[in-house]
């Protein structure tokens, strides 16, 4: 199975490819797609849906795990991080690639055990389970990183159950 | 000038097409993108893609008129707003279609003349500029409509501004 792990923005998309089998990662490919503040908001818009159905072409993902978004205090930022986010999810639906929402907690406790894990905790978990020299640079990437190997346990657990039922 | 104005939604998309010439409106279309809350959220937003770029295929616009989006009480209906605007957006971007935002106050001055109009004198007001016969259901298609009205107007505003600027 092919993951694509993605940490939605618009000024950072993060994105991290995984396999995913029995049990074992394998890094596909990771880094970031970026846009320059100083281009229409729209226009960053269509530079992330042409980035990303290019990584969508190249890489043929399976599925796609990205944040589940809650806004907070900064409401004009959410609402944009939205818009990108319904840009990349509508894109990767239009290739009918199988799409998986986690929250923040969610991929705390999948990579790390617990969902009190601090960003760094989380980095270094990630970095140390696929075999990297360092923590990918930006963190949006190494976050989107994360959210692929959440995706992975999840769906390995969900296997795992669906085994178990099956055998009993 | 052929002005799209849309009131975003996943569920409804109001649109309504104008041509404004001279100070007058046109009236060349108008109704509303409907999408089945059984749906995946994602396909969803691959409906509402495909139904507007079939719309901007259609009509052509020179320039897209829709809300500028801010949050309140429903965060989660707010994300999933902001979601299929962002796709909308997008798909104006990818053909040059220029894009004006503006806030409910803005649309209530314009079609009204006063900020303080309430929603249903909106919409008749709208109706009597456009010559309809009745207010157009739904709602979001009558928004959409009022939507596109503001942008003329205020393009005709900035027109006449220029035109004194350079007369004087």
């Amino acid at each position: 199975m092919r993951i694509i792990g993605i940490d939605p923005g618009y000024a950072i998309v993060g994105y991290g490819i995984l396999d995913y089998s029995g049990g074992k990662f394998a890094v596909v490919g990771y880094g970031a797609i970026t846009t320059n503040k100083d281009t229409p908001f729209e226009k960053r818009l269509c530079e992330i849906y042409d980035d990303f159905n290019f990584l969508l072409e190249k890489y043929k993902p399976d599925c796609l795990a990205i944040e589940r978004l809650y806004f907070n205090t900064n409401q004009k930022t959410g609402i944009d991080v939205a818009q990108a986010r319904g840009v990349i999810v509508m894109s990767a639906a239009k290739r009918d690639i199988e799409i998986y929402e986690y929250t923040p907690l969610q991929v705390k406790q999948a990579v790390v055990g617990y969902g009190k894990a601090v960003k760094k905790q989380v980095q270094e978990m990630t970095k140390n389970i696929l075999h990297l020299e360092k923590v990918p640079q930006p963190d949006d990437t190494a976050d989107a990183l994360a959210m692929a190997i959440c995706h992975g346990h999840s769906s390995g657990s969900l296997l795992k159950n669906l085994r178990i039922r099956q055998d009993g």
